[in-house]
């Protein structure tokens, strides 16, 4: 411990850049390699390769430990290329058995939606905390069934939300709460993208347990609830699939609600499954107004702000340094493991989005409002 | 008739400017003065004084011919100011008199919305065309009535909305027209703004006959109605007053609807009073999205595209050139009498307003979806 | 006067607006049509046109009292659009009656460049006070003589700069004068655009006086001297023609230079005649930037800062509401008659422009820094 | 090798978006770890520590092997942090030494200016490939001799420019080179930062070999030269160091500078260690121009092109992935010595920018125009 706090502090670097310019934080100051916790990535599909398992290399607290996958051929290509030995790859067969590999302390379930439960419990079982892509499961009974699971082994379980960990919407959510622009009045939030290949698991109902709300909606859904720091207590929603879509055949291409919090508060959502990419985000108060491009996105995100002086209408556009979302949220949840916290982000966070959106979804099937009871 | 022909005949220039930049409209050819409709302004509030008179000014088929106001001292002022003179300014009493005021075809009322019917009828009755502010009445029945009265005295009835006549939402409504980017799915629109003054009219709802509705969520309702060219069949919506506020002692403050038009599509809409200015409007479809910012402004429209072409995404902002808006809807209406045509707004638009909106207040205060039968 | 005063007093009207919305200026309150100044248009062009007469219509100080042209077909045709009567209407020729019509106070010179010597000289000796648009002549031997010829004839003498009646240039005078963010370091002024037509005068040396210089360079020239308030010491340039180019036979296609100016600012100003349209202004200094696209538009002035703070860096848009350029322009000229004041753009500010174009002009010549003297 | 060929072949995913949305490339197919090419990071300051060595981790060619350092107690907390055993720690003194770990291929040199020379030569004769950071040298006759050192012992010579390996910058110089509006015309570049410290070796000439021109306006230089494949022939330049100001005192504050190329293209550049941040680069050709914001920063870049259609006047944003610029440069230094290929940015590119540089310091020094010879 002695030497690895001496490691992890950062090199102090002479001063070059005045105030006038934006600061830039201090040089990283990863744990040395073999002090780091290691994760075994649970799934090779898109967002494990073309996210996750890139950006845990720039890990400072977490390293890539372990592969799973049922595909290994797939597992062996992406085992060479990253280096990790064939002992340290599973199927899931004998997925259990990484409870004997002390090397892995986090197993990350990025596994379609009906799988979560399974791979959570027995990943628990295994003896590892347990980060579990979102959304969470197929429904909020599962939710409950994973939170019990975990418990009850002792590990932590984290749902992998990014927006917690985004510095743009911290602002945001600085600014709400600050009440810089007045007390919030009115939330506007759209996910939307254009999908193919109806045999993916998104677009298969038992696999993926929804369509555009779960996977995507699920961000306005969350997002709102972080920034407001309140729950809806009322929903009403509209959901549509095109005829003969066989993207749709079971699951919904769109899903369009209203929910209402506390003080008269509305936030208006939509998600859809079949329109050119859309992912903003406006919230509306009293003496101003703050808006978000891209605010769900992997990167890219653009925080404006709007507000009057005299004659004058302002926008301020808010630039602060990106991050790598999926780094900072394996080392966040790093780090709770190292100093024993719980993450910001814990199983009841899912359980919560998966109460709401089954009310969504009973408003949209018997065409009513329905109420959420706490 | 043949003078006036050759008099609108633009001058021509000779060219300048190459093709790569922005091409210029032929200069304006505005008919003699003399030639020019006469409009007399009813009602000398904001609206009249900052917009419609000194746009008035600047109108090439109509001028400025007479006042009617209920403040003889504030008219007075006006006259004098723009020149019309003393026997051609009315008070609501003697407004009737205009009928033997020969130099004035138009008569644009510009009144608190529940003297609109009794204005229009009193106006028809003296055989002026009239021009008529949104929202046209508090109900549909004085809409019918205000319809029925024209029509009988064979004058013209145009309701002064803005967009149709508005060069980018022209263009919009073309983009969707000819399916730029495929078949719309889902629209939002906002219009938002921060009210002040409890006793002004438009907080008093037997004047203003609701609160931020007709006042500015009109502007959702009938520029989704414009650019998607259809009509809703159902709504649902939510509406909400601070309690205590006294800005909002019997109309509301929020509005928030979503409306179901053919296909699938959904039109998320809301109009509040006490957020910062916000007048947007987003059109999804199936291969890109078109932004308005300031959509529903009296000037300042920014039209967006947004695209994928390959690994890039582009977005496109269209300038167009900036027109007086109340000049071009007051020149549109000039020309329809000069050629004895229908407006593109008349009042059957107005009336198709206040029919949906009344069922989006009827679902707000029953709490359910209504229908809308045609 | 005791009429006049009451009449131009605004119309108060009630408050509805909150303070968290963008406030509006009172309404207009234009003078009495016939107490407004009357003025002579000179040139019916392209900028007559398309810009000065119909912005004359929505003046408050200024009204359209006669017409001068040598095209007398097209005369008739202007003046029977605007109402002007024949008696009003003037040929070069007759030019000099202008003398005895007392409704015109000031005649506004929109000819050729090398026409504003002759035409200025002539107006003075007829008594009025003289508008003449940018450049103000064809050297500073002409200005000098202008200069005189207006002084003796006791009349005013106006140039139609426009930069100094805009408010986001004025604003942003404002920001620079208050340091607003520091010292100014350094500016970048461009002001190009696509040119058609070899026949056209622009294009002609001996009737511009120059090509991308005087016609537009002139405003990244005169806008840096207005928003530095102070005066280049030395400049040095490149100009260029393409060889073969009709448009260029004996005027510049291209003039790029520096010019210096006390305590190390370097202005570097670029003016093309073949180029898409751009008129961006950036204004450097010690804490952050100020950025103006469209600097030197008829409209669309768009207004940006950048500042640091801490790990933000924040970009401001300044929205302020447009004016008509022209109609305040002359406004500006009309009030300074009223109240017999010196505009803020009198002749010597034109010659000043001349003195440093000539300095710009010699240093491309001669391939060498030229030092202007004061 | 065939094995290491079977492991860089990309994963195949299936398809799961349409085309509607923005494509996204394959996912990365890193060597393995082992046969990643090994890098001496030769330099510990903030450019290897906040940016280098943090995307050597994100490399898929690449990897740290070695470190280089004068400051051994930095240099044991940055090996701790990244894994570098001790033994692969060297000092300036025993730097030589790296001739015999075999597990270093490049060598890459981010030390002060001044130190380039030195440790390029070194290192070539310890038979590395050298990657040295920008400006190459503080002379082209250093250049020449690091030239001739690297030839000599057949190692490859890359310098490290960001410019020609990233998106941004590369689809600026495809619309150029395919005159997408037309041929250029002017270029406009601006690289402005706000420094402090007057220790710090960028602010003492020796080691510096200049002020803001060879730091920041070398990318002014290197990128137009990039963008036109075109070389300048006569420069003329300003520069100002404000009296006075400790930062400053043997190097200049502001370097403003024009440069000619072939038919009459003129490229007006600035490079200012006293203004608020600002990395601009605007193209202007014959119908459109093409601007980029952040043009030279290390991440952020924002591609704009504007062009008129009739009476609209279109911007288009071209939004792209961004990379990991560092990571991006090594990798391609990488690939170089896997096939055998010269970089893109050899040293030559390095030893012209500093032949034009001593042109423009000579222009200042003389207040002449220079003209450059090949």
């Amino acid at each position: 411990m002695t030497k690895k706090k001496k490691s992890t502090k950062p090199v102090k670097l002479e001063k070059w850049k005045s105030t006038s310019d934006k600061q830039v934080a201090p040089p990283p100051a990863p744990l040395p390699p073999d002090e780091r916790i290691g994760y075994a990535i649970v799934g090779l599909g898109h967002l494990a390769l073309e996210e996750v398992i890139p950006e845990l290399m720039a890990c400072k607290f977490s390293r890539l430990a372990a592969l799973v996958s049922s595909d290994e051929e797939k597992m062996e290509k992406v085992a060479l290329q990253y280096g990790v030995k064939p002992e340290a790859c599973y199927t899931y067969d004998n997925y259990d058995d990484l409870k004997d590999n002390d090397d892995v302390k986090v197993i990350y379930i990025i596994l379609p939606n009906d799988m979560h439960k399974e791979f959570t419990i027995r990943g628990a079982k295994a003896g590892k905390h347990i980060l579990c892509e979102k959304p969470m499961a197929n429904s909020a009974a599962e939710c409950r069934q994973m939170i019990k699971a975990c418990k009850k082994a002792g590990v932590k379980l984290m749902i992998a939300y990014r927006i917690q960990y985004q510095p743009h919407n911290l602002k945001l959510k600085e600014l709400i709460k600050n009440e810089q622009f007045g007390k919030v009045k009115y939330v506007e939030a759209a996910n939307g993208q254009s999908s193919a290949n109806p045999e993916h698991w998104r677009h298969v109902g038992a696999q993926a347990g929804g369509g555009a709300l779960p996977d995507i909606g699920i961000y306005c859904l969350n997002t709102t609830r972080f920034l407001l720091d309140a729950e809806p207590t009322e929903v009403f929603a509209y959901k549509y699939s095109t005829p003969g879509d066989p993207l749709f055949k079971d699951t919904e291409e769109l899903i369009s609600w209203q929910m209402k919090f506390k003080d008269g508060i509305i936030a208006s959502c939509m998600a859809h499954y079949k329109v050119h990419e859309v992912k903003t985000l406006r919230v509306h108060a009293e003496h101003g107004w703050m808006f978000m491009d891209k605010a769900f996105a992997y990167a890219g995100q653009q925080l404006t702000t709007a507000r009057a002086e005299g004659e004058m209408s302002i926008q301020e556009n808010i630039g602060l340094a990106e991050t790598k979302q999926f780094a900072v949220e394996m080392d966040h949840f790093s780090q709770c493991i190292l100093n024993d916290k719980e993450s910001d982000t814990p199983g009841e966070e899912g359980l919560q989005d998966h109460i709401i959106m089954e009310a969504i979804y009973k408003s949209a099937e018997t065409g009513k409002p329905v109420k959420i009871k706490y």
